[in-house]
């Protein structure tokens, strides 16, 4: 067992679960921040010179573990690991989330997909050379782009 | 503070941190494996067909936080959250890797650059429409793939 401990706080205009996009393609252009605890001020130094940042957080309203569900994208049942759902054994999401600017410990962010509260666990670089993925299969995730656009969560996963 | 648990261990061909490559670029076609917990084997039905996923782990070497570090790509001291850094407050490591197959709780991997031995926390599926970031700017990375490819991490981050 590890103990990890929030960093900061995720705001975001999703104040219920029910109303969230399902992931940032769906929050085209949906504005938020990050406030991140004043004692780690210091480590954003050189972090506005990236364009996106992975924002990792823990899913804090997920009470369970199921191994199998279905997506809201989905009307098969699927493995867990095979899913973004909240309800995996360890809690943490990752969203990637473009970076507007940084003001002292807030930073602005773009195309967020997380619930407001939610609390921030790390901060990473989005970086090309190491990130980009030229080619790749989606599996049985095959919905189209606007449906995931209009796609919204449901209060399965509370 | 949350409780996170291991859910697997993470195998490679890299037995210490001075061997490492920085990153899955500098790992091209490097092979690993993914040993999941016999508990959570319902979880990776349907992980096939995707051809690459996230691996979230523990830095499990990482003994101390640094919010400002020395990265192996570069002389000048940077924000830790501007970084790869395994020195952050919540010692968590994410890499994309190709998903070669699944043996039933056996994952088959490629281009991975993670430590032999590595605590597993999660495996998510890289979605394309949601993880795709299509023009990036990287701040101060601006290393080479060569330069990147040849660098090895030395014994900075024990």
């Amino acid at each position: 067992m590890y103990e990890i401990k929030p960093i900061g706080i995720i705001h975001s205009p999703y104040y219920s679960i029910e109303d969230m996009p399902i992931q940032p393609k769906g929050a085209s252009e949906v504005e938020g921040y990050v406030i991140v605890d004043g004692k780690y001020i210091d480590g954003l130094q050189d972090i506005e010179g990236f364009s996106h940042i992975y924002l990792l957080y823990s899913f804090h309203e997920a009470t369970r573990t199921e191994l199998i569900i279905t997506p809201f994208l989905d009307k098969q049942t699927r493995g867990v690991f095979a899913t973004r759902s909240p309800l995996r054994p360890n809690h943490i999401g990752i969203s990637i989330v473009k970076l507007k600017k940084v003001e002292g410990n807030k930073i602005f962010v773009e195309d967020i997909d997380i619930l407001d509260g939610t609390p921030l666990l790390d901060i990473k670089p989005y970086i090309e050379k190491f990130d980009a993925v030229k080619e790749s299969a989606s599996g049985w995730l095959q919905a189209s782009d606007k449906e995931i656009s209009k796609k919204r969560s449901d209060n399965r996963f509370g």
